[in-house]
């Protein structure tokens, strides 16, 4: 009885503010005090690991990396002069990649169901990356769109309609500010920034087409190479947080003109952000399974991708920090994602299925890293009786205790009512504390078939401060 | 003495009407009745003969005719279908051409010298037709031009220049103001042209671009499909009269938004214009050597080629009753003109550098055919002094008297001072006249090889009213 | 009465010799002796005029002429080399045209009526040329094959059924004994054509091929790089006109390996072959109507194609000397036969109408040209009775007495039974006898439009020896 | 002393016989007889695991499996109907296929370091499989091969020096005999094979050339639709064995006319032959890690693929019962190995580095498979003086007795001096016997990171019989 009054109190509560909030805070400000002052939705610190994929022109020629075009003609790269030249006729651009990208085997419920089975929670899909190419069918950069040129399909309409029909991941749409090549672009560069033809013109128009078509959950930019005053941001945010259909959902990045680390919503600081400890505002690591290339590359050698267990202990340390894992692969211009990817994010669903409940959902533990085992990171469940503390090992056990394994933790405090497992074995673990603050695990004597994963192990400590 | 002082006062009371315009004037207003008031420059009037360009995308299919993307997609014509069909890969596009529209054969001052020869006395490229792609290098197009897709090359500037370089040609520029498939233009017409994103966005940048990159003798606006005030006509063409740097020389039409045979510079009132009569408004028959395309076809067989012939006959009925001629040849993907086109073109070189007399720089006559022969037309050069007619006539003499060939005609009154000449024949000519008006010449006794050209032959009539 | 029984009288003897050549002659032997003991058949003499045709693998690049593979990558000429660079990749082969090569558009059908309308009266198509790719589906040249490579068609067999089933044309076969570069041919020249893989294995079994599926009437071969028992060149001719389905009609010319001008059939000597006075033995002049090339290339000029004049001129010159003219036109890649072929064609169908009777089935007069007016050149038509002389004039008439124009013959002896008429022209012209031998003639006086036909002129003499 | 006396007595004697040899058999005779008289040069069976490679025109469309060309045209099957429909122009054929066999990224010495590697001992190369394409320069299949068209380069030349240069890998030519739409061979097929075209000029001269060129040490052939004498097989080998370079150290297969598992070298019965118990004539086990293909195909998922535990027990079980292991790999047109084919020689090499003690050089046991212990497999090191017992397990121990695990074996028969080790594992391992036939064996306390390897664990037992 108690405990349902106690419910309905709370769901009274949660109404009243919820009520409230509009009130007190009206509508968001196009200013950043107003934008970050927004709670993030809940769900994406739930979620906590992520696909990413990059896809584009540059998939076509599928070489070094995705910054082709500017590494190229830009920066005149020599090794990029020298694949062209050996392999093309003269005067070929790479705008004449494009009718290449055909993705004529692009089969986005095949997608959808390796990243489900992957263990990933969403998905976040470049729909135009600085090459300016959109991977929908925007009216605002014809002739240079998926609709127009190559696939003569809507790359990310199709793509969240297989994730939102076949699974439960949620969509986000990856979107570059600025274009390279774009010449009104870079007209407005050359005036400072003082005219504005490339945001009122291209960039705004896609942004609120994008939340407009295909509702994403996640709002994630990137190529912010101006002043957010120049890219309208604030006035951006506020209207997608006030006014556009995904108001209550939305997540946004960081990136929105000089604000990295800063404002907006979740931060991402850098590529393959990876703090190593704990960090208050939400985050997210996003990086790459070929650690050369966010796009497909044909030169990638076997050793040039990251293998499962490091991919594992990343994720690992980064959910410990408070980070989500944003992982990325680089599908081929035909649409498919190539066998070794489908390797490793087969293996990360392996293990967190039986993994899983340290991951998802869980918060930061107070301390992050074991201070007497090394490689060992911490997260916690919370709910509002107790709290689950997970002990993930990097490395498999190797001190002995009489002749048996033990692990000795430094951060925990036990008490009598303390329980240890092991995640993925059926029984309790044998246990001792180590003076005020630590315990003693014994390991249990486990044959090579019958330890329950490969890459990392989760002691699971209930009752533990 | 006298004559000099006429002369004299004459280059007074001209300088004066020139000083007193512009303060009259003060400067054109973007109205009709306002940009209707300034006078034609002089130039074009007496050029006669011009050649018209139609080469874009549709030169790469090559089929049927220049609206190619249009009967395919638009009108989903058979012949079209059919053609995509078996010619090229399921999901093939119209810009999936682009890329091999590669003008590698392209050599402007071979073209120039073609047309020098031809004797034409300006050129009309279009620079931009209905299917939206730019032959030059635009800021306002981005992807859908020659610079970014295909010849990656400035083709209307290479054009101009070598034009410029090598002839006293005049240099133009044709310029469709809508596109069949702008996603912005279609977005505007939508909206009953109430919003102007084309237009502000794509249309008037590209026309203020091309005046001040090419700096054009000739406007040639076409596809004015939306009212003027939607293209903002009578602005720009304020602008173009009082501030660019093109002012003073350039020439437009009518095809402004509804203002056809109303509106503009000179009349073109529709393809292939030819009202048969006297028209006060200068105008212009613009028509083609293939009959049934603007745009090179592969399909084009020799009939259907207008022979030297015909084209010759055009040109006369068209100067005679006060248009120019704008014969239309359409150039291959690759950038070569036909030698069927050269052939044509060559045969009216031959003939205007005989008779070339009676057609350039010459004005209507009062009557413009005779009432006596028929198809014989009439031109006249004037000078302060005289006016020397030209009777020109299309078919060669058959009428005989005494065994001499004999042309009567009607319009000419003749007094004693009267001398006649066939144009290319060294003698002058026997004649009498006919009553009060009309003059009976005999034609000289000519050999087949004799005779000083094909096609047409020009009676010169000097001292007749 | 009398006339009948000689008429009865030929026939029997011609059908006795006819009878008798097989007893004496037995059967063609492998010798030259036996080969050029065969009389041509009459079709071919009678003939005069067929129109050549070179299509190949090297209308694809269509540039500069068909000898494009030898003069790039055997004599390294610069001019290929540039072109190659230019526009096309690295490493691209020539081989690589042969899937361009697609003859889409081709209408054997329209191809045939052209020839008809041309007054040709036998086609004679490239089915291999010295590249080696077999127009038909050969067994004996797998991959490098009209059926195999390109087309995807029949191009010899589809040609040949279109000119049986619509016209009376008579259907040839051109077909290049060697090949630049057969690996097979190029290790028997290596042998000095002691080993004889190639003509085993490759063109013999091809030339049967040919013979047995197409029956050409005329086998026209070339590039015999080598000496006639390599080809094996007696033993074919004797197969061919002993056992052959085409041995009654079949014609043959003179290339079987060093023989030119000395064995085989009609000779030809060379290309472009003018001897300028009576040849003995029937030949044919094989030339091209694009001065430079016998393949179509694109850099042609309107000044590279020979005018009307100069081939009506070279076919009169050509069978008063007694030979066939062979006019070649080169066909694009994608099976088109260019406008400004048509025009030359259709001038000489428009001539051939008015002028054949002088022409076909003519025979060589005891004169070729007049002594006393130049570019003169006679054909008679000879029965059994009389002798008709044509006297071609490809000069228009110029000379003048008593205000007439008169045309003044060495050549012909004249009789008060002599009648001169203008062909085309209805009435008999007035003449008279100049000395013993030669007539004046007085040219009707015929105005610019009723000159008969342009190019040349036909003076029809009967009564005269 | 004695045993000193044996050896020189048996080395006089392998001396005599090997002089003897030529003395009585003189040289191999064009039968079966004397052909399957030759002894197989040692290195063969010594080298226990070589790598396959298919690799030609099918790697370009790289989907469904390497009869793509077969299974389309051939047997019309409706998925590579509706591949071809649906992403290729109408009239596409296989052949143009061949020019996008570029071979652009082909690295022959990457590709050898990568076998090396894997521990294979050597490689077979597709040189022509079933659709004739040649990957070599021939002579005898001009216009299809990769000299001619594609890749412009001699691949076959290029893999065996880069093989040969950098490793000591053997090298191999796999030749398909026939050629599914070769004319000349359906030709001879139509007429029983009573014709020979086909063999004479095609197979036979193509055989003799890679024999010539590339000097292999494998003649893998297939394709032997047709019988051995069509195929002139026994006349082929007996030059082979006699007269070639490379008589002494060939080896061939047992694919020469209807002879599989019967006549030539070593037998391949069939793909993927795996006959689960001890074969006493030599063979060989192809088989590959696609499952469903032995060419490159796109359409692969991460399932088809074997993976690398499976194909470690495939080696295993193939040696232990008297096999060679040749495992496929597909390259790309672009002459790449995807990235998991390179995961799964990685894992083999790994486990060959340290396990290969029991592969190389083996000699199959007394026993094949234990009898007490299911998926143990035997092999033996061999010398003059003793032999070595390996036998590998395919599953991880997981018996117990007194708390620790074991492995009993049922075929070893122990004596006091037999020694038990695990490869990979410093220490001697205690044991006992089990009866007159049997041991038991204690497994070392190992912990997960201590166990040597995975997929197949090798126990070394000396001194048992």
């Amino acid at each position: 009885m108690a405990e349902t009054k106690i419910k309905t109190n709370q769901i009274f509560l949660i109404t009243l503010a919820l009520t409230l909030i509009p009130l007190v805070h009206g509508r968001y400000e196009p200013t950043w005090e107003s934008i970050d002052s927004r709670p993030l939705p809940t769900w994406y610190d739930e979620a906590k690991f992520g696909i990413f994929i990059h896809w584009g022109v540059f998939s076509v020629p599928s070489f070094a990396n995705e910054w082709f075009w500017k590494n190229w003609i830009g920066f005149q790269q020599q090794k990029y002069i020298d694949f062209m030249k050996k392999n093309y006729k003269p005067g070929f651009k790479y705008q004449d990649f494009a009718p290449q990208f055909q993705a004529e085997m692009f089969d986005p419920y095949e997608w959808a169901k390796l990243f489900e089975d992957a263990g990933a929670k969403y998905v976040v899909l470049t729909t135009k990356h600085h090459e300016g190419f959109c991977n929908w069918p925007t009216k605002y950069s014809w002739m240079w769109n998926a609709g127009d040129v190559g696939p003569n399909r809507d790359l990310v309409g199709d793509l969240a309609k297989a994730i939102r029909n076949s699974t439960d991941l949620r969509f986000g749409t990856y979107f570059s500010h600025f274009e390279w090549y774009n010449p009104l672009y870079n007209d407005d560069l050359l005036h400072l920034f003082f005219t504005k033809a490339y945001p009122s013109q291209v960039s705004l128009p896609q942004l609120r087409e994008l939340v407009m078509n295909y509702e994403p959950d996640i709002v994630w930019t990137d190529g912010d190479s101006g002043p957010y005053w120049y890219w309208k941001s604030t006035e951006f945010l506020a209207w997608l947080y006030n006014d556009s259909p995904v108001k209550d959902k939305v997540v946004v990045n960081d990136r929105w003109g000089g604000t990295e680390c800063h404002h907006g919503g979740y931060y991402t600081c850098q590529d393959h952000y990876v703090p190593g400890h704990l960090v208050k505002h939400k985050w997210e690591n996003c990086m790459t399974i070929d650690k050369y290339s966010w796009g497909y590359r044909r030169d990638a050698q076997l050793e040039d991708f990251e293998n499962s267990t490091s991919l594992i202990h990343q994720l690992v340390e980064t959910v410990s920090c408070g980070g989500n894992l944003l992982l990325n692969i680089g599908p081929t211009h035909d649409g498919r994602i190539m066998p070794i990817f489908q390797d490793r994010l087969s293996d990360m669903g392996k293990w967190l299925k039986i993994n899983g409940q340290a991951i998802y959902k869980s918060k930061p533990w107070r301390a992050q890293q074991d201070n007497m085992t090394k490689n060992t990171w911490y997260t916690s469940q919370v709910d509002e009786k107790s709290t689950t503390v997970y002990a993930i090992l990097l490395d498999y056990p190797s001190q002995t205790a009489q002749n048996q394994l033990i692990v000795n933790l430094g951060e925990p405090i036990t008490s009598p009512a303390t329980n240890v497992t092991l995640v993925g074995y059926p029984k309790l673990l044998k246990w001792s504390p180590i003076g005020d603050s630590g315990i003693s695990i014994i390991w249990p004597d486990l044959n090579f078939n019958q330890v329950p994963c490969k890459h990392a192990w989760v002691l699971r400590l209930d009752g533990v401060k």
